[in-house]
């Protein structure tokens, strides 16, 4: 692939820096807030349902998801605790916008040695001031040529983006630790996708099926991706 | 400025479209709720400051402004009410994540005439989603060479936006309804600035001081920047 690819996208969450532990985190502590209730279980299910509810509302990000979690807290509670124990879900929601920012072994290394070589750019979904906070705490900026936080990662919103960036897809490679977002629509666009994956994946970006396609790629570590591109 | 001008970005809050009446009547909704407990104005000012405090936290928008009112009603109730109240707030939420776009007079036949003679631009803040939702639904989308959401509008975000474009700030003309954020920023790295105020601005978007400088305009209606551009 080195003698087509020029530009090169990075998916940001578990794929640059870690996220989803934070979730999960996030999770467990509104869990411990309803356990007189429901099972841990349950609470998980319905907090799940209702984020994915309100996907076509909110959007990804954390923002959205403090939304479900009092939503969930509703339907939990059947309203049968004080509006106090938002507070509590408030607090975890802005707990989860200061988290800090843990790069994922080897990252910068990694982009060091792909930098100058190929364009670089981040694509993310998710909150856009929240999701530019991180990037620029990270330290990873100055390797980006752009950032660009999408509503969706669907095929069209790659390929806005590529023709807004005036990229040809074919040239496009795209790094991720998701096989929905990160993998699919860039190959069904024409693209190649390297799947790196992470140890813990959101339910909602889980598929089913195995991928068998020529310009697909799967890699342990990011740093297994520098023998295909140097 | 018709000599210089090659780029034109407009706001869309209160600029393409009508918004703050629909926060206005969110406002109205929120204090609803809690007449019992404090006046119309204490609420809307517990409200108020409680969104500029979390501004660094969330940003501009809908979904932030929803977690605030959330956080107030905790506040304004001293968490002396059910966490039920919180349905009512969520779906004051919704319901303005669903207001229907209605245009400002004469915008469309505005653009229409500019497209083609300028590269035109869509330049607004506040929550990803929500704004491209409006600007598509709007069917205002066909006339902007680009819909930038930001999650600031201060001059560091107009320079590097100016910058990835590969605008010059000397071609660039910003149209919009605050002084605060589509004129002083954009005068200060440069470019040019017609203002076109709005019957209702946002308390935080007002500024006190009068603004005198060669490359700022004043229109009343989006149709009298015409003659200025044409």
């Amino acid at each position: 692939m080195k003698d087509y690819i020029k530009v090169i996208g990075f998916d940001a969450d578990d794929t640059l820096f870690i996220n989803e532990p934070y979730f999960d985190e996030a999770e467990e502590k509104f869990c411990a807030l309803f356990e007189d209730f429901l099972s841990k279980q349950s609470i998980s299910q319905t907090l799940f349902q209702t984020q994915i509810n309100n996907l076509p509302f909110y959007g990804y990000g954390i923002k959205g998801y403090i939304l479900s979690m009092i939503e969930a807290a509703n339907k939990i509670s059947d309203g049968k605790v004080s509006i106090k124990v938002t507070e509590k879900i408030l607090e975890i929601g802005k707990e989860l916008l200061q988290k800090p920012i843990v790069l994922l072994d080897g990252i910068e290394d990694t982009l060091k040695q792909l930098h100058g070589k190929y364009k670089l750019i981040v694509v993310t979904k998710g909150d856009l001031k929240d999701q530019h906070r991180k990037v620029s705490l990270s330290g990873l900026g100055p390797y980006f040529h752009h950032i660009e936080v999408l509503s969706e990662k669907d095929e069209i919103d790659y390929e806005k983006l590529l023709k807004r960036l005036d990229i040809d897809a074919s040239d496009f490679l795209m790094i991720g630790n998701s096989l929905k977002s990160d993998v699919l629509p860039v190959l069904n666009i024409g693209g190649t996708a390297i799947h790196i994956p992470f140890h813990t994946t959101w339910a909602h970006e889980r598929i089913d099926h195995e991928i068998v396609h020529d310009k697909f790629y799967t890699a342990i570590t990011n740093a297994e991706i520098l023998p295909l591109l140097l």
